[in-house]
């Protein structure tokens, strides 16, 4: 695996963690009901930032479709993140940007 | 979830079941080298069907897509384990056929 | 596989579904507050439900052990799905005592 | 979440993509036969590896007994790796130990 696909799979990886961990803070917030779409998305982004990786470390035919995915729900969850101030949307916000931009460049 | 969604998402599961046995009992043939494609797809598949399930499931905004790389990867899977007689490939190769034409309709 | 092997397996992934399912319409409804245990260990419990059908669909060495944290996860969830009055919940509760029950036969 | 976790969810995603490596590149040797214990091995310690990463990411009650079989498989996974000469098996042996430190430490 080339060094674009190594960087890439860490950063799926680390999206996925980060997202987990989003999306698990969301919900002992104050007031989740703000936070419903932002755990929506964390949990899918985890799940296909997961896939993803998984698909590149195989080496897969199919890998360029996963992280098409994989841009997009990044995209969309940083998007819904960087709406909130806490410390954990702000960074989870971050993650999934340089996450999309990592991704992007592996289907180019 | 309406009815097709449903049936989907009971045939994504039934197929990640038959492509991970599939792969297991591939890897216990006494000539596993000729089972390489298959595993690889099977291993592959077993994902796919797993997030698609996963995201038809959660009612996610980006089913279409997984269900998309479902198909292609059900019949890529399909077309390699239909070449093998023992008994496992091909009953994976007729579930990977009938959860590829359900993804179809999904994502139609 | 045998009988118990394959009824479980389904049952596992029926459970996933259903999981998913529960934690998506938890998110959707007026006071997620009073939802978030609930969502907490239904993504939780879809998690622990899909690797314990994909190792058990492996023949893994390693089944029963996956099998036990799935009987405890799936306990855990129809409890707190059982207080909650929506169907959804209430559905779940009742597919997560079944696939702990299957599970348990497993680990015996 | 405090450093060792952080720590371990890292160990536990670099083990997944590394094992899904070592399969993968198992399955491309000239002789897959000699790799069956190795590849089967490294498909369910990729897959428990992404789990705990999961639960320790989600703050959940659980993760102490995904940890557990992190431990048994990675362990598991290191002494078959370390059997085989090639470049993938002898990183994958040596982070699979790793990955099993780190875990051990989470549920000391």
């Amino acid at each position: 695996m080339h060094q674009d696909g190594l960087k890439c799979i860490e950063l799926c990886y680390k999206c996925a963690a980060m997202c987990d961990f989003c999306a698990a803070s969301c919900l002992k917030e104050d007031n989740p009901a703000r936070m419903t779409d932002c755990i929506r998305l964390a949990v899918q982004c985890a799940g296909i930032c997961r896939l993803s990786a998984q698909f590149m470390s195989l080496d897969s035919d199919y890998f360029k479709q996963t992280c098409r995915i994989c841009v997009d729900i990044c995209k969309a969850c940083a998007e819904e993140c960087a709406k909130h101030q806490s410390d954990h949307c702000q960074r989870c916000a971050k993650i999934c940007r340089n996450c999309a931009n990592a991704c992007l460049r592996m289907v180019a």
